[in-house]
């Protein structure tokens, strides 16, 4: 059980994480983040948080930072926003900060955050949330929330638990916006049917939202690899609702020039999500033996993407 | 038949026209180029070919060249190597060259130009080569021959012919290594199994074919994507070796960090030959009912890029 005042840890303090805790910390929870690069100036400045829910600030004296994990204390409750490119690094980051009951909270993109630190920790420890949130680091302890904002957390195990509204009620009474679900993987694959080709052509092409659904060739790969993700989802036993692809094409018209994250990444020359958001979905379509020849062709050109992008090649020559 | 000191068209004298048009005027062939903004400049300076077949210029004197096809003779042979996003221009600018008896020979890219000519001016009139050539404009008149150089005629009806062999003799007369073509769409398909995906997937991700080829995921997709156009071909009656798709990689490796003409387009923010590449292989294909889920999704990719480019984004905001 969560008791009433939990430690809470934020295990990755990128433009989610900083957000997220930083609202649970205005509103006097225990948090503890742990950082990397940005410790220095968050020490010095603290948190600077512009909100469309409302603009705060945190001083240094208000947050606990730290940069070593052995330094953090067990916490209750261990919120995951990594980027899932260092996934890898769970067992070094998350293993320290679990007592015997420590639930841990991922708010990762795509698939399989869940089922790996399930294998690390055991199943009965993984919660999964989707945050629906559009936020961007400004700066070192400097985040910009632009839109959005709700999370909605699931058991690992689906269904419903006392734990799970325990946590929602923390992100409720923190000003953030928050729904139980009892379907996590549901919810995870409908979130997919937009990120898969969002994503996955933005990185590709370097285009906008408003780009690809204005074009009619966009229309039609997004509507086909839409239909791909559909399918795989439920040909694993998920009901999509039949208007899906309409529904997410009139939700994308009203995003404007949306960037979505893997556009991002690929502007900054960043690592990009490709296996969470993309490889993991075509493996368990592959699983169960869904046609998806849009899916598979979309993930090796991201992956190429990725491979050539500046950052890439640079570390590659360097370690020739 | 065509007369023995044959009248010579050039229409369309970029790289490929200024080139092969040049190395016949060199060797005394009655060559007349019709041309466009590089006009003024050839007037003035002439054509100067830097060439692996041995450098050579063309003084202002030794060429015959007009801005006006109207003011141009009719010829005997017009080789039209026009890039094909101007076929539109092809009753303009290739029928006023026309005799009873005038053949016509494109040198473009891809499929459908000789389709186009032959329901305009007759199919009797039409023959087809394959320019196996690396060449670039450098400036109006200045053209670098950089590698190979071979051409490859057939009759548009298949077949050999009097006429083929004659104009296979012209070439070989002037320093151009000229074969004949038994069974031209067959050798247009052929050509197609490298073309489709090294030009699509070089314009859509701006990568160079070496790059392509030594990246795990390139070689996935550039395989996947040979193997459709090679059973297009097969099931549309022609004959592609077992070996292709490991010919075309063998020999790919041979040419070093090579920039397909699409993706040249692509970085020069000028038209694709997306339709004669792309969309008329995918289009037949279809007719047959051979299933090509990764070319129909290159040939999307391709359009997107190719109307997000610069110049098309710019032409398409100065039109609202």
């Amino acid at each position: 059980m969560l008791p009433d005042h939990p430690t809470i840890a934020i295990v990755g303090a990128g433009a989610v994480g900083g957000y997220y805790g930083a609202r649970l910390a205005q509103h006097r929870h225990d948090v503890h983040f742990l950082l990397r690069s940005d410790y220095d100036a968050i020490r010095r400045d603290g948190w600077t948080i512009r909100s469309i829910a409302g603009d705060f600030r945190l001083a240094p004296g208000q947050t606990q930072i730290y940069k070593d994990v052995r330094e953090m204390p067990r916490c209750d409750l261990v919120i995951v926003t990594l980027k899932t490119t260092a996934n890898d690094q769970f067992e070094r980051i998350v293993g320290p900060l679990l007592k015997d009951d420590t639930a841990i909270l991922t708010l990762q993109n795509g698939l399989g955050n869940e089922d790996r630190l399930a294998e690390l920790f055991g199943p009965q420890r993984v919660l999964g949330g989707l945050a629906f949130v559009c936020a961007n680091r400004l700066a070192p302890g400097v985040i910009h929330h632009i839109d959005h904002g709700m999370i909605r957390v699931g058991e690992f195990g689906g269904g419903s638990s006392e734990r799970a509204s325990r946590i929602a009620r923390i992100f409720q009474s923190s000003n953030v916006p928050c729904e139980m679900l009892d379907d996590l993987r549901c919810g995870r694959w409908s979130k997919l049917v937009w990120n898969v080709p969002f994503n996955g052509l933005g990185a590709v092409l370097n285009l906008t939202t408003d780009r690809l659904i204005d074009d009619p060739a966009g229309v039609q790969l997004l509507s086909a690899i839409m239909r791909e993700v559909i399918a795989a989802a439920e040909q694993l036993g998920m009901n999509m609702p039949a208007d899906m692809v309409d529904r997410m094409m009139r939700h994308t018209q009203t995003m404007g020039a949306y960037r979505s994250s893997m556009q991002i990444d690929r502007q900054a020359a960043r690592p990009m999500e490709v296996e969470a958001i993309l490889g993991e979905p075509l493996r368990q379509a592959a699983k169960a033996a869904v046609p998806t020849p849009c899916l598979e062709m979309l993930y090796r050109l991201v992956k190429l993407v990725d491979n050539h992008s500046p950052s890439a090649l640079q570390a590659d020559s360097s370690g020739r």
